[in-house]
């Protein structure tokens, strides 16, 4: 748990941090935020989900609370407070509290809360034997490219998942494609050994693991391929996996109960996450 | 503004009210509203709007906070200390506080919160002249019809209406027809004086002055028919109007700049508007 929080300008303890009630957080889900993983103490791809966060506050025009140069001095000391050596930091920008309107209130301050705190990750069990998942519709709103916290969906798709006993719940739009888990990417490997996993335009969120898994995928000398894939095509891949930032390469052996491959994790997803692994080490070492 | 607000047991200074950061409607949008018109000093259509609530909470699977009769006395003390003869009530359950995860936490508390402040309802000139809508995409989840608090599409709505000088938008599904406003329910009434509004189904939120008024319309011997319609018709109809808890019914004059009409609110939306506020009158006098 975290232990100390930083809400607007203040060191709480973790139990005394409170935004007020008509925080449009609260009213109107009209928030935004990122999840880092920590690493030797150390924020993994500061950089890209700072510019994610800018990306997201710009679509929804919440002004930044500050200057990236304090917030990259708060986020780590919320991880020093914190004593965080492996694990993960939480932060959200709402647009501010004001009396509740729907519009946008004049000249309302931006709220910024932080937590970080220790994680381990999938346990090795998961990461050994991989995960199932259920397929479920996507019934978000247009525009989940946006790191809203209007996340009752996925709230919603992850608690059906965990009752069935599956890791993560992919969703599916109206086409009959995946769009992505609920919070998580979702990739398949086909038999020709290609890496697909779909493009990122206003149906997913563009995940950081992502992005950087798709320039590692290059590096290793893997085919990409972005583009859609049906609940069907997933279940008949050599392999299928998911990626997020708590995560990072997690290797899926079911979807809807139907095994992937021969059921167990495949060469391609255990080498992904190796080199997944040694990309976000690399990282914490050379900061 | 609400001078007292209540929270999780406690009455408190407005300027102190605050919820903890994990709350899970701050987080995930996890959590419903409701909105009640106070007139004087008593609640409209209570039972209904708690009804309404119920379903919401059902549909989310959130333990109610308390029984309707505790809800009852708290709501009214909230009115009471607010000293509102005038106004409304706004009420928000969500599921609770937990350590941010996306599926639902064990044994969890929801929390309850409510405001109440004076409110006037539109301006007289709003009433006497009428309003003008725009017409937007329909980006929300899909749904709507549960009264929570993933409103981040409807406050973007309801801002891009302001800006361009409108009072409301409404919202148009991929088929071309429309749901309902960001926060309020469309109406037309066609060249033949039938009443039309959207049919209540997941699309919509089914307002509470909805359901009151198809009511009072069946009462006034007007036709009712709850069924879909485009934009196209809607210009072209006789009159339109929105209603909503905090409007009553409001004669909507022009759609996208088009004049609905000709462009004066109809005889049909000025005996509406006074059958409900008569309805609402006598309501708050026979309790």
């Amino acid at each position: 748990m975290s232990r100390i929080a930083y809400v607007n300008g203040r060191y709480l303890p973790h139990k005394h941090a409170s935004i007020h009630i008509e925080d449009r957080g609260f009213q109107f889900a009209d928030a935004v935020y990122e999840v880092i993983a920590v690493r030797r103490g150390r924020l993994i791809d500061e950089a890209m989900h700072l510019g994610r966060l800018h990306r997201s506050l710009r679509e929804l025009r919440i002004a930044p609370p500050m200057s990236d140069a304090a917030m990259h001095a708060v986020m780590a000391e919320v991880v020093r407070r914190n004593r965080v050596v492996e694990g993960m930091l939480y932060l959200q920008i709402s647009r501010g509290s004001a009396p509740r309107d729907f519009a946008f209130p004049n000249r309302v301050k931006p709220s910024l809360v932080m937590t970080s705190r220790r994680t381990r990750g999938p346990a090795p069990r998961l990461i050994e034997e991989g995960v199932g998942v259920i397929t479920i519709d996507d019934i978000r709103w247009a525009r989940p490219d946006i790191k809203s916290v209007s996340l009752l969906p996925n709230a919603l798709g992850k608690q059906r998942a965990k009752e069935v006993g599956a890791y993560e719940a992919w969703q599916v739009d109206a086409a009959g494609n995946v769009t992505e888990g609920t919070s998580s990417n979702a990739w398949i490997v086909t038999a020709a050994g290609d890496v697909i996993t779909r493009q990122a335009d206003t149906s997913i969120l563009n995940g950081i693991t992502r992005i950087g898994l798709i320039g590692l995928l290059e590096r290793e000398g893997l085919r990409v391929v972005e583009r859609p894939f049906t609940v069907a095509e997933a279940k008949g891949a050599r392999e299928a996996f998911l990626t997020s930032t708590t995560n990072f390469v997690l290797p899926i052996v079911a979807i809807d109960g139907t095994p992937i491959g021969n059921g167990h994790p495949g060469s391609v997803v255990r080498k992904l996450r190796q080199v997944y692994d040694d990309y976000a080490t690399a990282q914490s070492q050379a900061q």
